[in-house]
């Protein structure tokens, strides 16, 4: 996998996620995995996926942007030391490992942030490709949120909830 | 009870929110029942609490402020469905029922406002009568998220995700 390619992970540009609009657009249009407005618009996504997070970052083959990340606090104060990432993977880029680079990436950053662990907090129960990763990378479901997502396919779903120990 | 005494829920306004910051920073600072950063100030805390939610209330027995609640979505688009909400008593107006006044009008609004459950993020495993008195009006603890919560007293303490259906 990536064998002479220059796969590289960066923290995040604007014009970054301008590149990677088109992608993110159709993965939150699909309404299958991720709780956002299917109408977001780019100001108000970019906000929320670039801005709001503590940090963000591309994964980039050649150049072209397969993935993206954003890791941030998953609450403040006395639970600030739990950490949550959203990870994308643009249609085109599936099945190469691309999440999973970009997790293990993300769980080196969330420790030298500070962090202790990660929550993911709305994994939809109908990705089973997703779940299927995140319980090899050591996620372990610790809720179920029933009817949680209106799956635009498949009707109301439900959601679970990750998490994983990073450090003592 | 307030058997006699005047008490009313209303929509709150920043002169209330005002007069209730003594109680809420009261309730922060002692870091066992909230994931607010304990050091937080009146502009954030009345951002977070009054303005980003969907609709926040104030109870009030002869004009004093008892409590206050806050009533969002948990999520966007495929989620939206689901509301979230914080609930404050002032420590001086415990073992009054407030709470239970509280989340029984937040149930009325939030199926008003179209929502279809109500699910708390953050639920400190060691707030017994909040526990109770959520699981007494039909919420159910559907996950545990393990050490999320660094209790003022008692250290890492778990806490637990509750979800009630308001109806299908």
């Amino acid at each position: 996998m990536f064998s002479g390619d220059v796969v590289q992970i960066s923290e995040i540009t604007r014009s970054d996620f301008e590149a990677f609009w088109p992608a993110f657009k159709e993965v939150v249009f699909a309404q299958e995995t991720y709780a956002f407005d299917p109408e977001i618009d780019f100001e108000t996504a970019y906000n929320l996926w670039c801005l709001s997070p503590q940090k963000a970052y591309v994964i980039k083959e050649n150049g072209l942007i397969l993935g993206s990340y954003y890791i941030k606090a998953n609450a403040s104060g006395p639970s600030s030391h739990i950490s949550n990432c959203g990870f994308m993977v643009s249609a085109k880029s599936r099945g190469k490992g691309v999440a999973r680079k970009l997790c293990l990436h993300s769980q080196q950053v969330a420790i030298e942030l500070g962090f202790t662990a990660m929550q993911f907090n709305s994994v939809v129960s109908t990705n089973d490709v997703a779940i299927k990763l995140w319980e090899k990378l050591g996620y372990e479901i610790i809720g179920t949120i029933p009817n949680a997502y209106k799956h635009k396919k498949q009707g109301l779903v439900d959601s679970f909830i990750m998490h994983k120990q990073l450090r003592t």
